[in-house]
């Protein structure tokens, strides 16, 4: 005999289909859900509907946005000619947090990964390549530097090098604030391969 | 400026409201929700709504139900003399599973935690003992065995042993399939006082 209200298993299920979320947590979300206020439920529940139905990907550059161009693509005083192809939208508001960089983006939502059955038409790679044809000197590969990253880098650059553009890797390296000891032997490699003048 | 749609960040921000939900896996649930079927969204979004308007107290018990009276308690066979008196309705689940134990409950939804501002009668403690009047020959407490536990038995067992009821702790010792070496002194202390003869 189940204990556990119908409703409440069926809350806990979808939560459980978030990633990351295992059962024990699910159950524990949807206990939550019971001690807040309707207010807040029914909050929530809009949150959901409102931010999946209003939310598109932006036709030039393919980030989440909810206008047709997404507020980094419609900046006038942004270059053009840069593009940041990175993995995610949560990619793009990490490099935006830098305040440093001015051009532009491109999201791929994905990575290559055929143990995972991810190929590459299954990500924004042809937008990409529509967009590189006119006036772009510049596309920087800012892939995860983990297996899948540096594939996707490197399958790309290879399509987009024929057509004379440059395409550039970001910098491997010692993390700021971390130590050396704790670095490991790759990265630690890299950093003295690529070491600079001071 | 801000390159994340504001309805992104607004589902960002109720996933972080939920217990153990940081804002960067908040981020990453909020992305996800992008990523799953018009249907899956409205499902997860009814499954809140339906759980949060449907599922109340047990009128016996203050377990979580659709119905006015839990299945547990509605439950003919089940011995009402005996009842264990836990903090949540997760509790509740994990005796169930144990498929051994055959007489009620009492769901307190909370522990007294001076720290936390939690106070008895915060707690269902006033339904448990209106139950304990009629017919109850025990009470089992079967919180956790944290301060707030022992302090939430302690009380609700100075409460009920006036009326002659007998009250009752959950033993205290080594987890089966546990062992010796990662045991802490206090478990080992209790599971070495509390030994039985074999």
């Amino acid at each position: 005999m189940n204990s556990t209200a119908l409703p409440l298993i069926q809350l806990a299920e979808q939560f459980a289909r978030l990633p990351g979320i295992g059962m024990k947590t699910a159950q524990r979300l949807a206990y939550h859900i019971m001690t807040i206020s309707d207010d807040d439920a029914k909050a929530f529940a809009d949150a959901i509907l409102t931010a999946h139905s209003t939310v598109r990907e932006c036709s030039v550059c393919c980030n989440l946005t909810e206008k047709d161009i997404c507020p980094v693509c419609a900046e006038d005083r942004r270059d053009k000619s840069v593009i940041c192809v990175v993995e995610s939208p949560k990619d793009v508001a990490a490099f935006e947090r830098t305040n440093e960089y001015d051009g532009v983006y491109h999201v791929l939502h994905g990575l290559i990964s055929p143990m995972d059955g991810v190929t590459p038409d299954m990500l924004r790679v042809k937008q990409l390549l529509a967009r590189v044809g006119s006036g772009v000197r510049e596309v920087i590969m800012a892939t995860d530097p983990t297996v899948e990253g540096e594939a996707t880098a490197m399958y790309i650059s290879k399509l987009i090098k024929p057509l004379g553009v440059k395409v550039t890797r970001l910098a491997f390296g010692l993390p700021v604030g971390g130590t050396l000891e704790f670095a490991d032997e790759v990265t630690l490699f890299k950093a003295l391969e690529n070491r600079s003048e001071i």
